[in-house]
């Protein structure tokens, strides 16, 4: 499968390493409004640099569309390769703006193209039995859910910038995890936020320390915590309990080397980040489904579903008001 | 220091065990409408049974009072040792009525009488110790709090009719927790909450699962989970986290045998209660301080800033509605 | 059950507790060379102090006997609970003097009294479901088992020197666990030590550290690691590995509070000491025997056969050479 | 850093492997007897097949040497390295034959070649944190350490007829862990060991289950457990006890999803192999050994000083007695 990629930033050079290290995969073109970053990608992992995007949907040898350029550029892109007929694999979030959202869904529902939201969590093994596990009646009726999810270090006041706000950003990746993992839909989000480490971050408008309540159709109820920043470590964890039991994803420390001594017990190591071969197995998965011409995962209209509980949530950390999650 | 106890029920028996082994204390006198539960606690745990109240009140022979009888009954009784000027011992909540609440602490601010309310869980060696690390800089500037807390199974309905709701009889345990881990007061509270355990729970009125988010003074986000039923056993979890670090404390599991085979590793045993030697330590504390001449924890106004909190929270239940807590 | 105690040292006087405790029991006599010691514990626990041994034995009133005086006692004493015919209760060890043991046990084979060695750790609940567990098959045929017990610090010299020393005083217990849990006897032992922790143990012709091997009669191999010492705390753990899976039996750390940092993770706590309730069990296991009827364990043929693994573990130590155990 | 390969079996195929992605290394010559797996491997990993010894000690352009051929040839191919002046890399054991480890010792020094021998696990994280934690004081004074190293299922017949016996093919790694972890040489040896997993193995006159204790030169004691299976998974564990701590390098598990039911807490899966990365760590730091001119680790005297431990362990459990372990 020759994969056209759109963007060669940090997501983009990780999905070109993945392309060039998949057996069923392989770099076809690369197109960046930084040349320099799209040469240095193609020097690295193949592919052609075009000048122009034109040159990508002039091409008769793309199989395949992968969007990892900036949020801004999501939609028309999408839109060119539905044009074109090629499966597509899309970074998160769509678009910032949801009717441009609700337009390109509606688009795509006029075609049966294989588009794909790259809600990588949903690969970890962890989170995978964890769903198993739900679906084979670990817990029973779930009723309530457990998420924290705090990175090592915030990003760049740049990337922030452009991030669409952390409940945009971040916390769109559990509210997928959460439909995902339930399988149903949240009906009513209440969201806080706090600018607690960074002044900063305050200042340009956004929070860094979120607490997100959802109640599912079931009336499960679920609660969500985001942080940038944890000083021990990446840390993300979930937990699902219900009628007959409780499931938990313990976080995965990088050393296991304990130490006793007269003050206790210690243990050195949470992780930077969590969850980055992710990325690989979310390509993989795509490149399997449109070899197989099965449903691709994320679908569109999950990247839909999580967008549209994350502006709810934007709206309620606004307005302080719980509000409804349109269907 | 001799006691007069008013309740021969769960509570009051506990604590008649607790007076009885204490080095400084003993039981003088019982009272319960009850007369034979009265009566038989007394055979248990010595103190003569009255017939009246009024037969304590003009005892020239009580050092202090501990209140264990129904709620409604609680005010009248502190009022009547306001002004026998007996330092009391009260078990929550004050009253499901916060006017009759905010009355009786204003005819005790008129004295300086050691009254204390039984939020008995500041009293785990655990939570002790967890409030102390906080106190000795463990976590920096608090930034979230997570409270899990899930009883093995229901109390019967005729507990849960008299106990003025889920929020006003378990959850207030962690509102008062809040306030004392954190040494700050919640400014806002958001209460959800489902009946998904016990349909009878429903039809009289109450739920069973309840999630809580406070905002706290300083803008550090706490969300509390309780749930009536824990299949696993009783489960009661705290995790802070800060600008330079994270506590948690961690449940203690009854028993310690771990065995691996084929499909992993297995380890049985979470306890059908937990924290029931918190009667004895809130106990001792009170007695210590009276004796020691110092402020008894928790005090009166901190019965009141729980119950405010509660009942904020119960507004928030019903109205959907995140809502300032009065100061 | 009136008991006539003999010994009012640490283990009498826990025992005393225990007895003062249970109710089925009362302390009936006290004995102990050092009659201020046992005017002391009577004076706690009841019971009539006597000036000389004979007035325990020409008693009409006692109903058992409990061992818990100098090791050099107790084959006179159980000999003269025998002709008595008392149910007796005698700690570990019955005599540093094999041959001693041996002529003890042949005159109570000729009876039919419930006599019982203190090798109290079999009714450590953790031990308990252990051996259940095994029983049950959990591990299927043992192959391997590993003990490790470590003190928190070294008893006194004084202690050490009337001890027989490390392997007949402590690791003796260990010896007790290998035939009460695999059901089954060592054929062979090979000892060694060391004095590590204080040069004054050396010169007392003691070791501080041993690491013993045994092996069973079905091949199954067994080492056992003491140490007279452990900086952070008391350490017992016991780990059953076979055909179909493991079993292991996890220290209890006292706190459960968890700090994590930039450094990593810390835990308080492992306790100066460990299964100090295992006194009670013991004696409550007891009592119990003897009133219905049945077997007491661990019996008299069990204190045997520890001890004599442990005599041919000191001169396995003494010789460095494994030797066969006598049946 | 141009390699030439002997053997093309499984562990010849792994170092291929590595040594085709090490940046500073690529494949020259391949030679196995059996030319097809060498065909194999050099079409996977890039190289030259060639049909003779010779053609590889007669060629200028190879660097280094790797010999992961049958044991036998080790000592023939290792002087013919050092005649050729090649930095090697030999997988151990040296020799089953101690008489040419000798031999080949001796040789060995008179050239300041740097020969390395494959005891890779030296090269795991965990194990070099824990040496590094040693080495800084983290346990005082080593008193115990124990080591228990169990495979998920037994090789294949073939490999144990030729593997020497389970002490010298599997043991010897714990025996080179022990020497460099303590820096400090055993002095005494005492080996056991049953066959109670696989009656062939018996038959084969190895043993499948072994219990090594060593006395290091301190008086330091230490265990280590050998199986040829554990039906829960791969298991590799250390404990180092000391004056001042204990260190306890903890299995890592590969999944970490928790399931906590009535019948209490369960977590899943131990991995089938342990350690397997360390072949890649092992080879990168001795290609930097000797592009930096530093001293190889494990050095050829490393390998001999392991296969004495593990000569003396084999007569140990031959005669039954301990045995001093010659320096």
């Amino acid at each position: 499968m020759r994969f056209a990629l759109f963007g060669a930033g940090r997501a983009g050079t990780i999905h070109a390493h993945n392309i060039a290290n998949h057996p069923h995969a392989e770099l076809g073109y690369v197109f960046d409004i930084d040349r320099t970053a799209a040469q240095r990608l193609a020097a690295a992992f193949g592919g052609q640099v075009v000048p122009s995007q034109e040159d990508i949907w002039g091409a008769d040898d793309v199989d395949a569309v992968l969007i990892a350029s900036s949020t801004d550029t999501h939609v028309d892109l999408l839109q060119r390769a539905m044009r074109a007929d090629k499966p597509t694999y899309c970074e998160k979030p769509i678009d910032l703006d949801i009717d441009k959202v609700r337009m390109v869904v509606a688009e795509a529902a006029q075609t049966d193209l294989p588009i794909c939201i790259g809600f990588r969590r949903r690969f970890l093994p962890d989170f995978q039995r964890m769903r198993q596990s739900i679906q084979n009646g670990a817990v029973g009726r779930i009723e309530t859910i457990h998420m924290i999810a705090r990175d090592f270090e915030p990003p760049s006041l740049v990337y922030l910038n452009a991030s669409g706000g952390f409940l945009r950003d971040k916390m769109i990746h559990y509210f997928d995890l959460v439909c995902w993992l339930a399988d149903e839909r949240p009906t009513e989000v209440y969201a806080t936020g706090s600018c607690l480490i960074d002044p900063a971050i305050g200042q340009a408008g956004d929070i860094d320390t979120a607490m997100v309540t959802l109640r599912l159709s079931s009336g499960a109820l679920c609660v969500i915590e985001n942080s940038r920043r944890a000083i021990y470590g990446c840390d993300e964890r979930i937990e699902v309990f219900g009628a007959k039991g409780m499931l938990q994803s313990r976080p995965t420390q990088t050393h296991q080397l304990v130490h006793f001594t007269e003050a206790g017990m210690a243990q050195s190591g949470f992780p930077e980040s969590y969850g980055q071969e992710s990325f690989a197995a979310a390509l993989d998965a795509f490149i399997h489904a449109v070899e197989m011409g099965i449903a691709v995962s994320p679908s569109l209209q999950d990247g839909v579903q999580a967008q549209l509980i994350a502006e709810a949530a934007v709206e309620s950390l606004q307005t302080n008001q719980p509000l409804t999650i349109p269907a």
